[in-house]
């Protein structure tokens, strides 16, 4: 493939998805799709792809920035919705036209059917499919595993700065800032979420983005981060203790980092991703902690923080080579705090590669 | 009003609405209407209200933090979708129920019909309509003004630092990065959208966050910026020059400050709201610089950085009392950079009162 023009393959790939659905159109609504089949990084259009034809549909505010960034796509720049332009541009040209029901809403199908109804497009059929390009998006092409290693180490090499921001009495938000100043020196684009620093009770917030709680001189603190570099995300999980963890913490841990570790292990192509969930789940069963690990295992991450596939119960979903997602079980004990540790993999033939370089021992601060 | 328990009034002010749209159920799912109407802070959930009754369904993730946050308003912890138990409760309960369809996805509006069907639930009638929450949210509250004046103020405070970080041959993330850290350690939660730093050439577009692109010589540098305080938004913009500005930069500049002026001064409770953007046209329009001026003179502000009212061409909404809006004409020349100036402010029965208290000469550094 070649890597400087990515983009004409995708839009190859997509064809072929759209011809074994039988939709001659597709309305692409959801702003990474956009970015992986034509580069745009704006944060608002529409991508209309016809047959062998692609156009994207944005507005004032992108001319220069889309004909800088678009390749595979013509570019029309619109005064009224970008939506309503791309669907007349496809109901000129398509029958069966595809649409991501889960990245359009009811008001804008509704509109679409109006605006159907009043052009000379009755023929045409709006089709309802799942998210074809968030399909193709689940298996990282060479190129991208490359950004997103580069992502993930730029996310590691800052995990120092935050382990020096920690002690007693430093309000998280400032270990947060600490770390996303760095990210921002080191070359980040931004974070690819809230930054999460949750010390002392809050560790067993599962969410606890960074607060004006100020860390306690015991108990554990989750750090839970990413960055954004060429477009792709970074995540990772490390949860330290203040001060010397108790016999109690101790074991706490030992037994999410043998979760975590044991679900790393049982990644595979062509595992389903349920048993990874269960690989790890079973870990904390024994130990009677599962109870305590209220979430999913893991998710995809790439262009979005969270894609698919989902790493959850009873997923049926067979894991594919160059499928990149996270391994982060955890744990969140009320009146004990809370401890999760998480890593991203590359799905391979015969296993997996982990990407997140930082050790996962337990540092005590 | 009871500054400890808004959301009570809130929900009743939601109650009289609903028996205006003769709805005796509402499923709200937008998260900053939520967090409104019962102060709940997570990513995921869904609040049924049914007459007086309303009930938050979310997840094992948030047990804790909403048992602390949740006013007026049940809670449940459900294992299967928030939004499926939601429906649930409701259907049990009301047979008008407003959904607010630009806020629900076509998929799930399908998921919904399809467990209406199984379950006993025939009579109910699920009904879109606009987004009843977001227009209580239009007009804010004392508490609320107090909260977004304290946001403004952060935000404000934070310029200094980024005049001093702007110099020649500087990376645009650099100077993003020392706001955004001096915005943590003031306490802000986090930024309210990507930070634009647009320097020389970039300033011309309109939405040029921060990129690794090295402050020129000369020309402008357009700061656009806002952080998250208590849950609220502050949004700023200001344009410098660096190096001397020559006097066709230095009349562009006046122009768009005339423009923004122009614009403020229109501003008051029952004006609507396309002739304050209009005011601001207008100034362009006489210095021909119009035709770049690509996008609305501004928008609603509060727990979400873009809320209604929209300040747009045409606009019919009226302005009312409370109102909390942007106004921030600017120009992108091709060639020559752009300028954008902003501030906030919030409408009164004679005009309006000016957030941002950041000077607006043009400043050459």
């Amino acid at each position: 493939m070649s890597s400087s023009k990515p983009q004409n393959v995708r839009l190859s790939r997509l064809s072929q998805q759209m011809a074994s659905n039988r939709l001659d159109g597709l309305l692409v609504t959801q702003m990474a799709s956009i970015r992986y089949l034509c580069g745009f990084t704006g944060s608002a259009g529409v991508l209309a792809v016809a047959g062998k034809h692609a156009r994207l549909f944005t507005d004032g505010r992108y001319t220069q920035q889309a004909r800088e960034e678009v390749a595979g796509a013509q570019i029309s720049i619109v005064k009224q919705s970008a939506l309503t332009a791309a669907a007349q541009w496809l109901f000129e040209r398509a029958e069966r036209i595809g649409f991501d029901d889960a990245n359009l809403t009811v008001r804008q199908l509704q509109a679409l059917k109006k605006q159907q109804k009043s052009s000379d497009a009755r023929k045409a059929k709006l089709v309802a499919t799942e998210d074809i390009v968030a399909r193709l998006r689940e298996k990282k092409d060479n190129s991208e595993i490359e950004k997103i290693a580069a992502a993930v180490n730029l996310g590691s090499s800052l995990f120092p700065t935050a382990l020096a921001a920690i002690r007693p009495g430093v309000a998280e938000v400032e270990v947060a800032g600490a770390l996303e100043y760095a990210a921002r020196r080191a070359g980040a684009e931004g974070m690819s979420f809230d930054t999460i620093v949750a010390s002392g009770q809050r560790s067993a917030l599962p969410h606890g983005s960074a607060s004006s709680f100020r860390i306690p001189p015991s108990g554990f603190v989750v750090l839970d981060f990413g960055v954004i570099l060429a477009g792709y995300c970074s995540d990772m999980t490390r949860t330290v203790s203040v001060g010397k963890a108790s016999g109690k913490m101790r074991s706490m841990y030992e037994a999410v980092l043998e979760a975590q570790l044991a679900g790393i292990a049982s990644v595979r192509a062509g595992v389903p991703a349920g048993q990874v969930d269960a690989a790890a789940r079973s870990v904390l069963q024994r130990t009677k902690l599962a109870q305590y690990f209220t979430h999913s295992t893991g998710h995809g991450v790439g262009l979005e923080i969270h894609e698919s596939p989902r790493i959850a119960k009873g997923q049926p979903q067979l894991l594919e080579e160059g499928m990149v997602i996270t391994i982060e079980p955890g744990i969140y004990v009320p009146g004990d705090g809370g401890i999760r540790i998480e890593d991203m993999v590359v799905v391979t033939a015969t296993g997996c590669r982990v990407l997140t370089p930082t050790e996962k021992q337990l540092i005590e601060i």
